[in-house]
């Protein structure tokens, strides 16, 4: 199997994250086999029919954590099969130590997966150091696969600083990054010197894309609570850019902006991140166009009423979604 | 195979944590059974005839996070082969989640080892709920398999709070835990009501043991450099408590305590935290009473300076060793 | 004395965070009247003359925390005098306590100060109702005293949730804030419903102007450095709104951004802000445009290598202002 | 007035640390002359009548950031009438610079005050030279002062690392410290060499007394619920150090430990910090043996529920003293 490697530019538009959905016993440390398969099909048509641009996978809300090997495998093969080669296909690979990891993505690879969404072992704080030579080495042992460097600072214990960013520029598999927050964006874009397609998170996409042409791309956990809102987010920046009015993006940026808030138990972001998986799921079962299933242990305990700010969160997107269609 | 659970009191004494001796190569990700199964042997031999009292194995510094699974099982048999039940062997089976964790829980059970030194899955971090849940769980599916929780605070992200203590203490497996400081002894032992054996580190063992009489085992890393300087650690205490004079204790806590200072980069536990796999095994080699061999990736990376320090420390802790035969 | 509150639209444009001009000797605890008026006179002037919209003054690189009382009412006092009514002058009145606080903002109102740039009580952390009744309690003791809400996490030991802005927007007095990044600019913005005028750092305008339209004004720190440099910030946001076109606007402020980089030590924003009087003022004296002097005790001690990463940003600056110059 | 410097060993027993007694209407930011004078002449003696051999004041529970100057004169003045030389009496002077903190010591020492509990201040957090040097200056300006290093890691920003410890260790003034937790201690002690009595928390005293015999003295904010129980603590360890017999002092820490526990909101030290002043006022006044009073603004808002578990905890301190008294 030869491929070629994407260039950053590859990358554009509504880059869904998906879950793993989960059978009903998934909660459950005796069940085996929990990935719900046929919805994992439907999730990827409905969402490459509703025009999403890419998919992403197994991150933290995705359950790489907490997914047995064989059900990685698994789930991957599924994705692989029903995207069939429409838009393209990460899965997270990210494992506790280096080798594992490169077995993990050779694997991925052979099943036929675009790229890995790759986070950096966590059971040590990873030094600048550490964390560039560990992409250096997947890079190395997996040429032709692409690379999403998994950026996100709590779980992997790193604050992805504007060195490690120039560095891991000069690597040519690693061509997009899902990415957090705006407030370092201009100087992480002045580091990665076009090589990184950075990729913000759907709430913070409008404003990302005005600091900087080059953002045309972000994710979306959002787009499994309903896709219609996702890719409105993208039409409206693709709009403004055509027309140079940025009115009806700032005005729908109003609109969804709200819809995040109680997702966050308390305003906290450290709270929302001790019970993420719980919270998206239970985020993405109330938007009602995907059933996202259980959460998998040891991560299958929330308290109740930050699981009810979820659901709001997602009966929110929902509403606004609906509103969009009645609005076309 | 049926075992009896062991109880609290049955931990006494010396307990070496010890790390997984490395081949030459095994900074290599191409590697593969990178295990010197033969410095195994060896160091266990020689642990228990210097008359440690048990063995920990597979923590941070013993790289659980870095060996792949075959390796694992290879290094458990060879330490339950070597130790031949003289003294009770615990080995690491924290995986990223639950089920991982039981299936390898289960494959060290079945392999002869005496109880596993269990951390918390780590990618996200665990709630209260979360962390008691896991253990009950595990303890659940591998019911004669002795736990010690294995409270490592930065490699969790847990800080391990007196609730935790109370709940664990209702989980018969859970014997003993490899404890973290002082500062908390009295009110965590407050809520273990002697069902749990704390295991202070072996540069705390004078002032817990002066704390609590409860206090009667603890943990040294240190033991590889030279066990010597580990079982008069033991003896000093067990003699003081025999005639109530405290001063020979003390005093040798004097002399013990400098040699830790050196294994801090500029006094930071956070730093050492961030290189602990390789400062550990540096302070090792250099203790010249075993060859722990190279650091796997992806953490072999280490500021030279930083290496140095823990080798100074290593060499202190060996020169105390030959004091110490010396004035035998 | 009366005066009528400012609204939040009378904030427009650049406001410079300018030192407090010391003496030779200031860094000596023997030091008194350690204010250099004279220079004060005339920064203001060259500040006003250059065109600067406003004057933010006694924060932390202000030294509010290190001048004498005797200090602060001489430099009010200069400050205003200087101004004579040309452009708003804030002067910093944070205390230790409330009561403190509010004989101090009578002061500078009874001096002529058109408001305070009021920061919250450090020694303890602030809860969120402490905060928000901190700033009612000034606002009730001192009505006719504008309120810039100086939003520094490290100095006060508060986050500034999304609440807090919701709850001080209530108050009448409260017309600006000093504000710091545009990670949750849009969200503040849509908690404070339009009725506070959030500055940005002078780094940050540009994207922030873009994030939303309501943001026409911020502070410079670095106006002290080259004014010209700051009002090209400013120029550059109106010229874009007016033509629609951005792109110069986005090229400036690609020059603009590096001569941030090494004013942090090692990247780190907590080192910066263990060290931001030091730091701050080796930037000013390089920059070559004003005389800060020496920094006031205890804060006057820093590593040199620190320092001259400060330096460097101060005189990148000032060579950006020079090239300004030359392309008029 | 010519005074000769105590010596660490001057340094002995149960000191007492006690708030600021405050008037009712001491929550009103229009509230002047706050200072109860009479409860203050009071405690004092009552302090002093009940065995107590030295009183420390205006730390952060002693309301030193939210005093008037004029309020810590008068209290300054009515501590040491009232204690006419009996005990030791040392007044906090922390200040937000070096010059206040030495105005302030100086008359301090004018007014008869013996030393200093003397934090650093905290608008920035402190780098370890600057932290030394502020020490050194305020001994070199107030040679006759003894000083208390106040190590206070919440309110000062700094955490008072073992190099710190061995350079203030050099400055003769500085004799003792209100010193935190025994985790670092045992090195802490290796630091200072026996030139700083360091004073443990009543909670930990029994802890810190076995782990070193220098360990003689230690402060109590309980002191002010019921000083029988702070005495108590004291002659415990005396006694156990006569007879070579813990076992009491062992078992009257059990009894003791259990008060502390409802103090802390959610078992949370930060949480207490945050209101660190209305709980330690609230407990003192449901212990029942003096007024402190309301708290000064704007530290007085505290959720109920926090203030409920501290009056638990008072009273908890109380009936203890009761017990204690009826044993007799």
């Amino acid at each position: 199997m030869v491929r070629t490697l994407m260039k950053p530019d590859d990358i554009k538009g509504a880059w869904a994250i998906i879950p793993t959905p989960a059978m009903d016993n998934a909660s459950d440390w005796r069940a085996t086999k929990t990935v719900d398969l046929d919805e994992t099909a439907r999730v990827v048509n409905g969402l490459i029919d509703a025009g999403i641009n890419g998919i992403l996978s197994m991150g933290t809300l995705g359950e790489a954590a907490t997914m047995t090997h064989d059900e990685k495998l698994d789930f991957m093969k599924a994705l692989v099969d029903a995207a069939a080669g429409r838009v393209p296909i990460f899965v997270g690979t990210t494992c506790l130590n280096t080798r594992d990891t490169i077995a993990l993505t050779r694997q991925a690879f052979e099943l036929g997966a675009d790229g890995t969404m790759l986070g950096i072992p966590m059971w040590c704080a990873p030094s600048l150091d550490v964390a560039v030579q560990f992409y250096k080495d997947v890079a190395e042992a997996v040429p032709e696969m692409n690379i999403a460097i998994y950026a996100n600072p709590e779980a992997f214990k790193f604050d992805f600083p504007r060195p490690f960013w120039a560095q891991v520029a000069e690597i040519p598999q690693v061509v997009t990054a899902k990415y957090i927050g705006v407030g370092n964006l201009l100087a992480d874009l002045s580091a990665i010197r076009g090589r990184i397609k950075l990729l913000p998170i759907d709430f913070d996409y409008y404003a990302a894309a005005r600091m900087d042409d080059s953002i045309d791309a972000f994710w979306s956990s959002g787009s499994v609570c309903d896709p219609l809102v996702t890719t409105t987010i993208r039409d409206n920046i693709l709009q403004a850019r055509e027309t140079g009015d940025w009115s009806a993006a700032r005005a729908f940026q109003a609109r969804l902006g709200p819809t995040a808030a109680p997702l966050f138990p308390n305003g906290s972001f450290k709270e929302f991140s001790t019970y993420n998986i719980a919270l998206e799921k239970a985020r993405m079962n109330a938007g009602g166009w995907m059933n996202a299933g259980p959460v998998r242990p040891p991560y299958h305990l929330c308290p109740e009423p930050y699981l009810e700010g979820a659901r709001q969160s997602g009966r929110m997107w929902a509403e606004l979604g609906k509103a969009l269609a009645a609005e076309k």
